[in-house]
């Protein structure tokens, strides 16, 4: 069969690929657009974000798309859900990377490393910077999936307490507390830190409004790393100028990439990271190891896949 | 009796102090100099390093010294002894804090935060900068007490190895190796960050030498949250200006505050803190504590106290 990848993985990993399914056919495309063998494709192994309606009528044989992210918001659903074609998605191999990086924002933020950087530059030795530590202080963790649960694993690691937000509230070994999305109002004012993980659907567009901002601590620390449209980008702004929190970290956004003309990039308080959370060198040969448990289980035409995607709920 | 401080806690913790031993005297001064009523101290209680041994035989009734800091290298050592003058420390309230810093740091650098930050400056949006994971990294700790602890502790949380190295070899359940000092030059080509947390002692002085950064991984971090003696700076900045590793993070230096004129503020690949490490909101709270307790013991002439120094020892 043809297996076409709109994107390169590393020549080691393809050898690996040839090597573990010699009978098959593997296509690698730079793009989508290159790639002109696509309409024979029975398997697509995309990072999501290039398939149209068009691209699935046009590929008749097409059983199976990977695809080697989380979140499948862009996907032409109907198109897929009309020909029953299997998705299957790489979650479950950010949750280090991402939590990582959070811990990261978070240790960057209390103990103030970009301030001791600016003094390093000015030659100043100055020991009076109020350093703050994270034990005992307060973790509010918006969805409590691999990722939120990860986070969450490393926070009680530091001594942190730690709630977790949900859609039915129900509880997780990692979170000391989880309360349902209806209550989020009641937390916030707890939270020192909020950090946002939910993926993109109907239920969480625009969830967190202005009154959310305002319930927060004005000491607290907002960090997106789930999908951009969490929040109005003018209610955020908002929040930031008007001080309701101390700093945002925000790592997603409606338009990606973010406009260069985009306010964001010298909001005060704002820290922008490119959509990165995720991505380390260890991504692709992970989602290569789900991808290559999949095949196997598709080529014996059994069930059992890892990581099949319910495209009505949309993850 | 006179307990004289040669610092000012916050107002709050005088009060609790007062309210905990009304039948003492505290009195507390900015600094050693404006002590006026030193030489009737029964009891100093001091941050460390302005003690003299001019201090001490001036102090015909002094008993006890609680520093509230970690190290007594400073300290007039052969005065003290000389007298069976008792010694306490804070020791065992920096774990928290300096595992943080130094965890942060490590995050810092496999995140690149400082180099996202100057893209977001430059309003760049570049998916490409190759971040990495402490998942799977070796870490190197050299001291293995309570602080080298918990920083393995957290970094065991955070899936790396742990290697520990200490005197004697002796095994410590947060690593997962212990090496002696003997065995360092064959460790150190193990590790993706190397952690100094020693006392400065007669054995820990220029520990480290050309060879041992020689032994280091090009791509290796090397992290000084100890003593500033246990590198001659000369090598420090060899090591770094020949690449023999990738960058080096000094909380503590030899002179400090670290003079206006030194190289190493401007050296390449190093960042430069003011030995804060282990100084948040929380230190003097801590360290009031570990005094209130001990103040107990001594009052009732008991034996039982928390960090009591052996002062020839050194710690």
């Amino acid at each position: 069969m043809n297996i076409v990848f709109t994107f390169r993985p590393p020549r080691k990993l393809q050898e690996q690929l040839r090597e573990r399914f010699p009978e098959e056919e593997f296509l690698y495309y730079k793009s989508i657009d290159e790639a002109d063998k696509l309409h024979t494709a029975e398997v697509i192994v995309t990072f999501g974000g290039d398939l149209t309606a068009e691209h699935i009528s046009a590929c008749k044989e097409l059983k199976w798309i990977m695809a080697a992210s989380a979140g499948i918001e862009n996907m032409p659903v109907e198109a897929i859900a009309e020909r029953n074609i299997l998705v299957t998605n790489a979650r479950g191999i950010h949750k280090i990377p991402m939590a990582e990086f959070t811990m990261g924002y978070m240790l960057n933020h209390v103990k103030r490393f970009p301030e001791l950087q600016e003094l390093q530059s000015e030659g100043v030795w100055n020991k009076r910077l109020p350093l703050e530590e994270l034990a005992g202080k307060q973790l509010l963790v918006i969805g409590t999936g691999a990722i939120g649960s990860e986070i969450a694993r490393l926070a009680l690691a530091f001594r942190m307490d730690t709630i977790g937000v949900n859609r039915s509230g129900s509880p997780n070994e990692q979170f000391d507390e989880v309360y349902t999305v209806d209550q989020l109002l009641d937390v916030l004012p707890l939270a020192d830190f909020v950090v946002a993980v939910l993926p993109s659907t109907e239920e969480t567009k625009f969830l967190l409004e202005k009154e959310h901002f305002q319930a927060m601590k004005k000491t607290a620390a907002f960090i997106n790393i789930g999908r951009g449209d969490l929040v109005e980008e003018s209610v955020l702004i908002e929040a930031l100028d008007n001080e309701e929190i101390a700093r945002a970290y925000l790592d997603v956004f409606i338009d990606e990439p973010l406009p260069a003309d985009h306010p964001f990039w010298s909001q005060e308080r704002l820290t922008v990271t490119p959509h990165i959370s995720s991505i380390t060198s260890k991504y692709v040969p992970r989602a290569m190891d789900i991808f290559s448990f999949n095949l196997d289980v598709y080529k014996r035409g059994e069930e059992g896949y890892k990581n099949k995607v319910d495209i009505d709920r949309g993850y």
